[in-house]
């Protein structure tokens, strides 16, 4: 078992909150059980097995600690159960769903300092374990991303790594540096919902063939 | 070129009925000629390398040893050669893609065992070695995966790595091991076809967003 | 920064092609700023990435040197901004693509025979690195991938990556066979759309599910 400390806690509240949304995403597709699993599972650990395979941390994260895998089966259970009563909840899902992001952008930012990769790619490692599990979620579902077209998102994503990086540059402490991303990510996700903020999408003229064959 | 052992026939038969599953479904959407062995290919090898990468057994299987890949550019001419006749061969090929089922479980609880992984990673990654080529068959050609739809597929394959994992505690000798392994797979399989077992789909009461924005 | 060589330049056009003709489709899509962005580096270094992952040359290319994400953020923006004008480029486009389609097959055949596989996996390589950017690409925006409806793309890297050995083989200059490789796959590509050349599809009978369950 894990020690649980502080970052663990929230940890777990992400890896809670992105089951609860692959669960959901998978019944409104109508899965079965099993369906509703597998979906739950790689929203909660994509992210972060990707993360891990670019940079070579091998065997994964999941694979080396079974709290994970156990966590989110608990927890499609209980969506499954409490599934008509979760509608209501979808506020506080909210939050937790922003948590997810803001600690999966941690483990992202930190891994890349730890292999000394540059700061940019360490903001795009954070930006990818926050965001790439709902990424392959909707691609079994069949749909494109929801990442791509409200993209707020991973912006507040690559936001909370560019503050993580500039207070580890002025070596703040550790836990300073976690509550601080977290928070930077969690409120420009809360401001860009409320004030309903998103980026601009540039349309073609005319309908055309994306592809550069003649 | 393989030593030929009975294990090594069995995982030959399973690769190839695997990748007459791509090619009839890469036929089926109207591709062309390399896209059917492009979708045959993955299908076949898809679960073994995504095993690989997770366990950072690489260069992968098939980079290794290229019986694979000729083995599978002829099984895929011969299903192009063959294609209205394989209609009446369904039963046999149904019984061959579970023969695959039963020895890529094996396979992935294998290595899982062999990197001293968790007993339910060991199962986790037999049930992907097994169903996650099917898995990318079915995003390349477009479609939700049928296995979160047919879900006795994954759930056999999940019996089979439990009773792998029992004999193994047990210390039976490893051809048992397989053979049985093996024959629970298929015979779940075969048992819930006939018998049209599935599991349940749990459907949200309204249709509703299952995304986490407000 | 990287010293840049000829090679170097052509793998910086080929990548800046690459990015341009993710981004065009991302628009054709409807996606929004971000979503381009993203559909662009996806497509520009997804062949790479996966081509590192399978021979474990981790951390990937692009994670080491930042050149990559920089110059895919230029492109991603001009081509925003030409957006119109790049309808009559589309020659020069369609060049582009294909010049970055014979170095990426160079690069990954390169790589196999660093790590010393078969001839035929280090074609398999080659092909990968040049047409699994645009595959992810396509994914992402739900399509088939258009490869496996228009071969003469991956052919063209096959035929390619075919040169490259024989050439190898025969102990030619490293640059002769870039410059050899790089053209096979360029006049190919030009050649098989200017006189249609294309390969033949199969199609079953009747409409039949191809998955393999009675």
């Amino acid at each position: 078992m894990v020690e649980l400390s502080f970052f663990n806690i929230l940890d777990l509240l992400g890896t809670s909150a992105f089951a609860i949304s692959g669960a959901l995403a998978a019944m409104n597709r109508r899965l079965d059980l099993f369906g509703i699993f597998i979906i739950a599972f790689v929203t909660a650990i994509g992210g972060g097995t990707i993360r891990d395979i670019l940079i070579d941390n091998t065997p994964v994260t999941w694979m080396e600690n079974t709290v994970y895998i156990y966590l989110i089966g608990v927890v499609t259970i209980i969506t499954i159960i409490f599934r008509t009563q979760l509608d209501r909840l979808k506020k506080s899902l909210f939050l937790f769903d922003s948590i997810g992001l803001g600690i999966f952008t941690i483990t992202g930012v930190e891994l890349g300092i730890q292999n000394d990769l540059n700061p940019i790619i360490c903001i795009t490692l954070g930006a990818m374990t926050g965001t790439f599990g709902g990424v392959i979620r909707d691609i079994l579902c069949n749909e494109i991303p929801v990442i791509f077209r409200k993209e707020i998102y991973a912006t507040a994503s690559i936001m909370g790594g560019l503050a993580f990086i500039l207070l580890h540059e002025l070596y703040f402490n550790q836990d300073v540096i976690y509550i601080i991303t977290s928070l930077t990510v969690i409120i420009i996700r809360l401001m860009a919902v409320k004030f309903k903020i998103s980026l601009p999408s540039f349309y073609l003229s005319e309908e055309r063939n994306p592809n550069l064959d003649l």
